[in-house]
């Protein structure tokens, strides 16, 4: 339901995001039958394909050619994929939209390699662009995302972290790959300086409001509507927003305590989910999301008047409003 | 022993190894306890750092600057140190050089994850040279490691293999990264096409040859030698090319059989290391590595004039006539 909607949102880059989910298929072949299986596996769950999304859109401010783009659409979001399966292992997670992660379906073995050769046709699509400044925006991105790796491993069940610890992983963990992609979106569009760092900054403004909108709904939405338990994040020790919003309550405390251990029972998480619900945590963090939103539509405001000015903004909405 | 005898190969270098090794002390530094003690564990560890010597030596002959090509040099050993750390996770290796192994130390999550960070802290050097053509190389070297990764995979104690897949294999899991050390070295330091070819060519032919050393001392060298259990490569059912130049051997076939199943004692592979050892395929196997050695010394031959040319030979038939 949700991708349907998106896909209306979509709808004049329609015949260009069958080109780059036709390029994701081709991709994701190896020679191998077991990673051609972890693979398919992946993209039979879908996803919104926000990111190369985004690196249409952005371009189109400028040169707009698919046959180019596809060459930076197609590795953001490969780098994405890649990143989904190792988090899975980190997070220890069997479950990711209704489906069996790779590490639950085969192991964590498998997952560092489909995860590793994935990555590695991500780079082999960028070798083909002829830009220096393209290879250096993925590359430092590359790394802040591994970063954000250890970051979110070392925050794990952190008591004594702030919302500045927060901010600080979500934009890792999201806001830069949706940064980058609207950046590299418009260099290779070959906007000017001014108009790369809106959308960029547009880019990251609206990668932070989405990760907080997850993280909220990994609370208040149904297991059916996750594809997985509600409350996973803070059972695999990953304290979000609205925790931090109410730390000092002490079921939380309890909760976390008990998660750490891997002692948690489903009353335990029932218990905590009404919590959660009920405290007005949840629009504190509605509002701050709404905060990055605000400063999100600001920078397509700045843009110079083009058709997809409203297209950035609805799609903007949609991911920051969206209810799950 | 070994490494004492590089160094003085490399005396004329070394004090440029030196501040390459201090490079790669700082590049492996994370915010994070776990990485940092499991990096510290690796450079502990050593090596060789043949790929940094290669990389310097192949500048030699250009513009050298060692402020510059540091930036190639140190990611050619940080990726060669990322992939030996998740290789380890796929042939389940408890021991190199004598020491455990990220992944038997700590886990095979925590082996993912250093992985990760130390190919991004690599990705990271690369992106301050200016030269697309570098980028380009690299990433397609990483891609085609990360094939070999897969192959390795698919090709354990697979029966019906033959010399062509080991030398595909050894291609992907040690030329590759050598050649692209000496190609970029000599791009880097400013060579005419040429003379870039003829140490890509280099490099390739003398990777072929120390990969054929490595997997024959697998079978001829002590345990104590390897720091590891002689004919570990054959019980993790890596097929390599002694046991390719006697595969049909009545011994070997049972020894596969058994390992594949886990089920092989010590005296299972002490009878399996007689076999090897007594076989003329030893010889055959030396003799192969020989004739790309002489591949190697060819190119080095048609080089123009330069002290280096005297380093790179001795450099090649060093480790290529290796006892251990």
């Amino acid at each position: 339901m949700e991708k349907m909607k998106l896909t209306l949102l979509y709808s004049d880059l329609k015949s260009d995001i069958d080109i780059i989910e036709k390029e994701l298929e081709t991709a994701l072949n190896s020679s191998s039958h077991l990673i051609n299986d972890a693979s398919l596996h992946l993209l039979q769950a879908g996803g919104k394909r926000i990111r190369p999304v985004f690196v249409l859109m952005s371009a189109k401010f400028g040169q707009y050619n698919i046959d180019q783009i596809k060459n930076i659409a197609v590795p953001l979001e490969l780098i994405h994929m890649a990143s989904l399966v190792h988090d899975d292992v980190i997070d220890d997670s069997d479950l990711r939209r209704g489906r069996h992660t790779v590490k639950a379906q085969w192991n964590n073995r498998v997952a560092m390699y489909t995860g590793d050769f994935i990555f590695a046709r991500a780079l082999e699509y960028v070798t083909s662009i002829d830009n220096v400044k393209v290879h250096q925006i993925l590359a430092k991105t590359m790394v802040e995302i591994c970063n954000g790796e250890v970051i979110q491993i070392e925050d794990k069940f952190r008591n004594n972290q702030n919302l500045k610890d927060y901010f600080r992983r979500i934009k890792r963990k999201t806001a830069l790959l949706i940064e980058s992609s609207c950046e590299l979106g418009a260099v290779v569009g070959g906007l000017d300086v001014k108009n790369v760092r809106r959308l960029k900054r547009f880019g990251y403004f609206v990668g932070m409001s989405y990760q907080i909108v997850d993280d909220i709904l990994d609370f208040t939405a149904t297991d059916k509507e996750l594809g997985k338990p509600a409350g996973s994040d803070l059972l695999q020790g990953n304290i979000t927003l609205p925790i931090l919003l109410l730390k000092d309550h002490p079921t939380i405390l309890r909760f976390v305590e008990k998660a750490s251990k891997g002692s948690v029972s489903e009353s335990d998480r029932m218990e905590m989910l009404k919590v959660v619900r009920n405290s007005d945590a949840i629009k504190k963090a509605i509002a701050l999301s709404n905060q990055y939103l605000r400063k999100a539509l600001k920078e397509v405001d700045a843009l110079p008047n083009h058709p997809m000015k409203k297209k950035l903004r609805d799609v903007a909405l949609f991911i920051g409003k969206r209810k799950f």
